[in-house]
């Protein structure tokens, strides 16, 4: 039975990733293991913090009405998305991570961003990558 | 039927990405595209391209006798892997490419090659990255 870890933001390349996670799940006969990763401090506020959660239901339901097995965890303990990631797919011994990737342009030029670098290169299983709609 | 696009170099790196580019395609019931690609010129000296035939010879051998349908493009048409692979996903409509990665280390500091971001972040369809085994 395979796992596949999930980075989820309430965002759009969280959701990119959300949806091909649930299909690539279908595929795989495999579970989710969504993660949902904040540092926590003064980045995550009262306000933020209640909306994620409510993002986060909406998750549970989606997933549980396709009938995909999964788990939800939201980290805030002070690490970098990369970092919990990649500790998580450790953990359960994933089969894959997926993650969504927004391009990145402050001066008309196209990178990718510090967390996805490092989830690419230091993830202990291949990576799927997929990007958000723009 | 689905499409696999798979960059291949005669490198740990291309070997990675063609040894998962076959279970994926069993897994998906899919065929695979494998893409090499070379500049051209200077940088493909007669015995290097003797070479690399020789491997892709071996490769479609492999595919072969894993009852795997594919096809071997060797692209030596002076343009960039990143390009040639985008080019080649786009006209075969590909499901996914698969690309296996190198660290790149000259000072220390981990960073993804330019060729894995472009395809990264310029592919038409979601890009699954495999590490090298170091």
């Amino acid at each position: 039975m395979g796992v596949i870890v999930v980075g989820y933001v309430p965002k759009a390349e969280g959701e990119a990733a959300l949806r091909l996670a649930a299909e690539e799940a279908k595929l795989r006969g495999a579970s989710l293991v969504v993660v949902n990763s904040n540092r926590g401090g003064r980045e995550l506020g009262g306000a933020e913090s209640a909306n994620t959660d409510s993002h986060l239901e909406e998750v549970q339901a989606r997933l549980t009405e396709a009938g995909i097995r999964h788990e939800v965890r939201h980290l805030v303990r002070g690490m970098d998305p990369a970092e919990d990631l990649i500790s998580v797919a450790a953990e359960v011994s994933a089969d894959i991570i997926i993650i969504g990737l927004r391009r990145r342009s402050p001066v008309g030029k196209l990178i990718l961003g510090s967390n996805a670098q490092r989830i690419l290169l230091d993830a202990p299983c291949p990576v799927l990558a997929v990007k958000a709609a723009e």
